[in-house]
């Protein structure tokens, strides 16, 4: 099973690419981040196209997505619909399953503790992938990363008792627009 | 000067299109709503391939959109985000200039009192575009009738003193994607 994780915002966007089959290898990473000079529909554009472009590259079975309820305010929020809209879509798009979990889940899923810090999820995402501690990953290229891990672990080994981790499953139209 | 002006909805997305040439004059008006079988990335699928033909079919010249700041929860403000979401990605994909009023500038314009409710708004559309009494218009459809006709009035009679009746001016890139 291959998955992309995707880590939502309008100034950054992380993604990660992991492949599990027993267990998990790292794929590719990266960041999508729309030059300052683009505003509003732009960088949204921006964010989409290229979201489509890394769906496209990397064909994943399915798309994890970060379900954030934090208390932000308003316009945050707004921001990061926005910008989570543009995953949705392109996922939608390209007739790949989508799937959310909140940060809690993530944390818990790949840290063991649902309160980890980013350097520890940083660190347990090195881990069990193999990375190379040299290496450098951006703070949303990891978190995007254990977003993808998150749904490989939770789909391959699913809990029967634990109500809020299960996936919020969203099937496509079986004929999605632009689906290649 | 044809304008389409939308007011966004993750239930209801109402839409309406209006043309200034000294008087302004009634095009069309229409509401999306996406079936309740439909969820998350889907419902926002349908929402964007409507508003991309709806674009193509009336070929406005600027999109006019309300950018709500209301004190709603961080929870709405996430699914009003994904809906505004597929109306800014529309216009930048098609190359339309994109211009957005907060509700106060728009009743302000239109029924000349910026706490104008739903009903003199909708007074005010029908007059303005003599439209028939009789004929039923839907409250969105009604709103979005009344930011195409904010931004053609503020579009024609600048108003240097009232900074905040401004336009935020986002111009889409010189290419844009899927611009036909």
């Amino acid at each position: 099973m291959r998955v992309l994780g995707i880590d939502p915002g309008n100034a950054i966007c992380g993604w990660g690419v992991i492949e599990r089959a027993g267990s998990a290898r790292f794929i590719a990473t990266g960041t999508i981040r729309p030059p300052a000079a683009l505003r509003g529909p732009a960088r949204l554009m921006e964010i989409h196209t290229r979201l489509l472009a890394t769906i496209d590259a990397y064909t994943p079975d399915a798309v994890s997505l970060e379900r954030s309820f934090a208390a932000i305010n308003v316009q945050s929020a707004f921001k990061l619909g926005e910008a989570r809209a543009m995953a949705m879509l392109a996922a939608a798009e390209r007739g790949v399953e989508l799937f959310e979990y909140n940060p809690t889940d993530v944390k818990l899923t790949i840290a063991g503790y649902g309160r980890a810090d980013k350097r520890q999820v940083k660190e347990m995402v090195r881990r069990t992938l193999g990375l190379d501690p040299a290496t450098p990953l951006a703070d949303d290229a990891s978190d995007a990363l254990a977003i993808a891990l998150c749904h490989a672990f939770r789909a391959r080994q699913p809990r029967p008792g634990a109500v809020r981790a299960a996936p919020a499953r969203i099937r496509p139209r079986a004929n999605p627009v632009g689906a290649s």
